[in-house]
């Protein structure tokens, strides 16, 4: 459904390893790619309980709508971007991948998102 | 008790508003500043509750040790950083502060809290 431009975002970002589009709810829609060791949908679905966590702390804390998170373990990276009320994207990277770039290519990547999801 | 180091922190990183070091268990230790809007220590517990969070994820996925967590909503955003396995350190910014010399100011930081904290 996004084939491309998931695609096109992976192989944009340095040491990218896999993109997936989830629902807060936990349901995968689209995804490309996969990282090392793991299923990007099992992965997809841990990152929408940390979405949902740190959108009720930003809720709690009336600071404003949750728009990115970033994660990092010593083993690897995962950029999380806000599409809509229902949809965020999360973005994969090994260790020493480019956060910057990925920051970057997400913040880009999701209007346009946001646009077919509707 | 960290007075010094916390304060050159906050004052090192171009809107930075405040320096947290908390428990995992959600008990503060000590902190610097107030970020607009809320308490320094109320959105410490938040940050611990997602810190939590992210630490089991990042075992349910077997990606390695948590490291480091960024989160941004469209009013403010909060940089995390693990300092041990009991402790972590949490700097706020208002929008439009500098997320990358906040991430590389904690990198810097995060070992001399570790030492003083046993």
């Amino acid at each position: 459904m996004f084939g491309n431009r998931l695609e096109d975002a992976v192989r944009s970002v340095p040491g990218a390893s896999a993109i997936i589009i989830m629902g807060f709810d936990g349901i995968p829609v689209d995804s490309y790619g996969e990282p090392k060791e793991v299923e990007i949908e099992t992965a997809g679905m841990e990152f929408s309980v940390v979405m949902r966590e740190v959108r009720k702390t930003a809720e709690q804390l009336e600071a404003g709508s949750a728009e990115e998170v970033l994660l990092r373990t010593d083993r690897l990276a995962a950029v999380l971007r806000v599409v809509s009320e229902q949809y965020f994207v999360a973005l994969t990277l090994d260790k020493g991948g480019s956060i910057g770039k990925a920051r970057y290519v997400l913040r880009t990547l999701a209007p346009a998102l946001r646009s077919e999801l509707f």
